[in-house]
């Protein structure tokens, strides 16, 4: 048996694999989110709306939203505009684009794939 | 309606996205392949054991585990020697250690409380 390394590498470890497994998904559940949204949201909402689906990744920081809503206008997948809000000043509100709907169903499928592989390898892992 | 991006920047973002959503789960893969191996696995080994769980991002270039392996060995949770091959030059093999197994369990649930959030905002998208 192999001795264990410090508790803090492990750590470490740990926050390295949920910032790589959050990177991927954050996209694709904002994308989600505004596929099935009435109306363009705004961040806080969009923020909201994500922790109702749970206590995973998807609940973290809202800070850490922006820069996926802003890499996903980027590159065509969002557009946003900014609007009243009613209280306090404008804010940015964000749409999925019909590229962004195109993507979203891909990326769908990218990830069911992917899913079901992980949950086949980890069967009989506690 | 926005007008859809040249294609090419939609396969940009779904290479980008499989590339984000893969680097999280192949160590999470890797952990549980060696964590149900009787003896210590060879890169071609797991590779090839990894393909046999489906054609997600998990079945990609043999060549991407590696940088992986070599990183979770970094950190503890592999430990590897040098052994010989029944044909060629001799082999790395690598098995988990008693870290890598706690850091298993953790991951393991860290991804499925992940994948019901991503399940549950996906539902409802073809």
């Amino acid at each position: 048996m192999i001795e264990a390394p410090p508790p803090s590498e492990i750590e470490v470890a740990l926050r390295k694999f949920q910032r790589e497994l959050s990177s991927g998904v954050v996209a694709l559940a904002l994308l989600a989110v505004l596929s099935r949204a009435r109306e363009p949201m705004y961040g806080y909402q969009i923020a909201k709306t994500l922790e109702g689906f749970g206590d995973g990744v998807l609940s973290g920081k809202q800070s850490a939203l922006y820069p996926v809503l802003r890499n996903l206008e980027g590159t065509g997948l969002l557009a946003s505009h900014v609007g009243p809000s009613d209280a306090g000043p404008p804010r940015r509100y964000y749409a999925i684009t019909a590229a962004g709907q195109a993507t979203l169903r891909e990326w769908a499928a990218a990830w069911r794939a992917t899913r079901d592989s992980v949950d086949t390898v980890l069967e009989g892992t506690p």
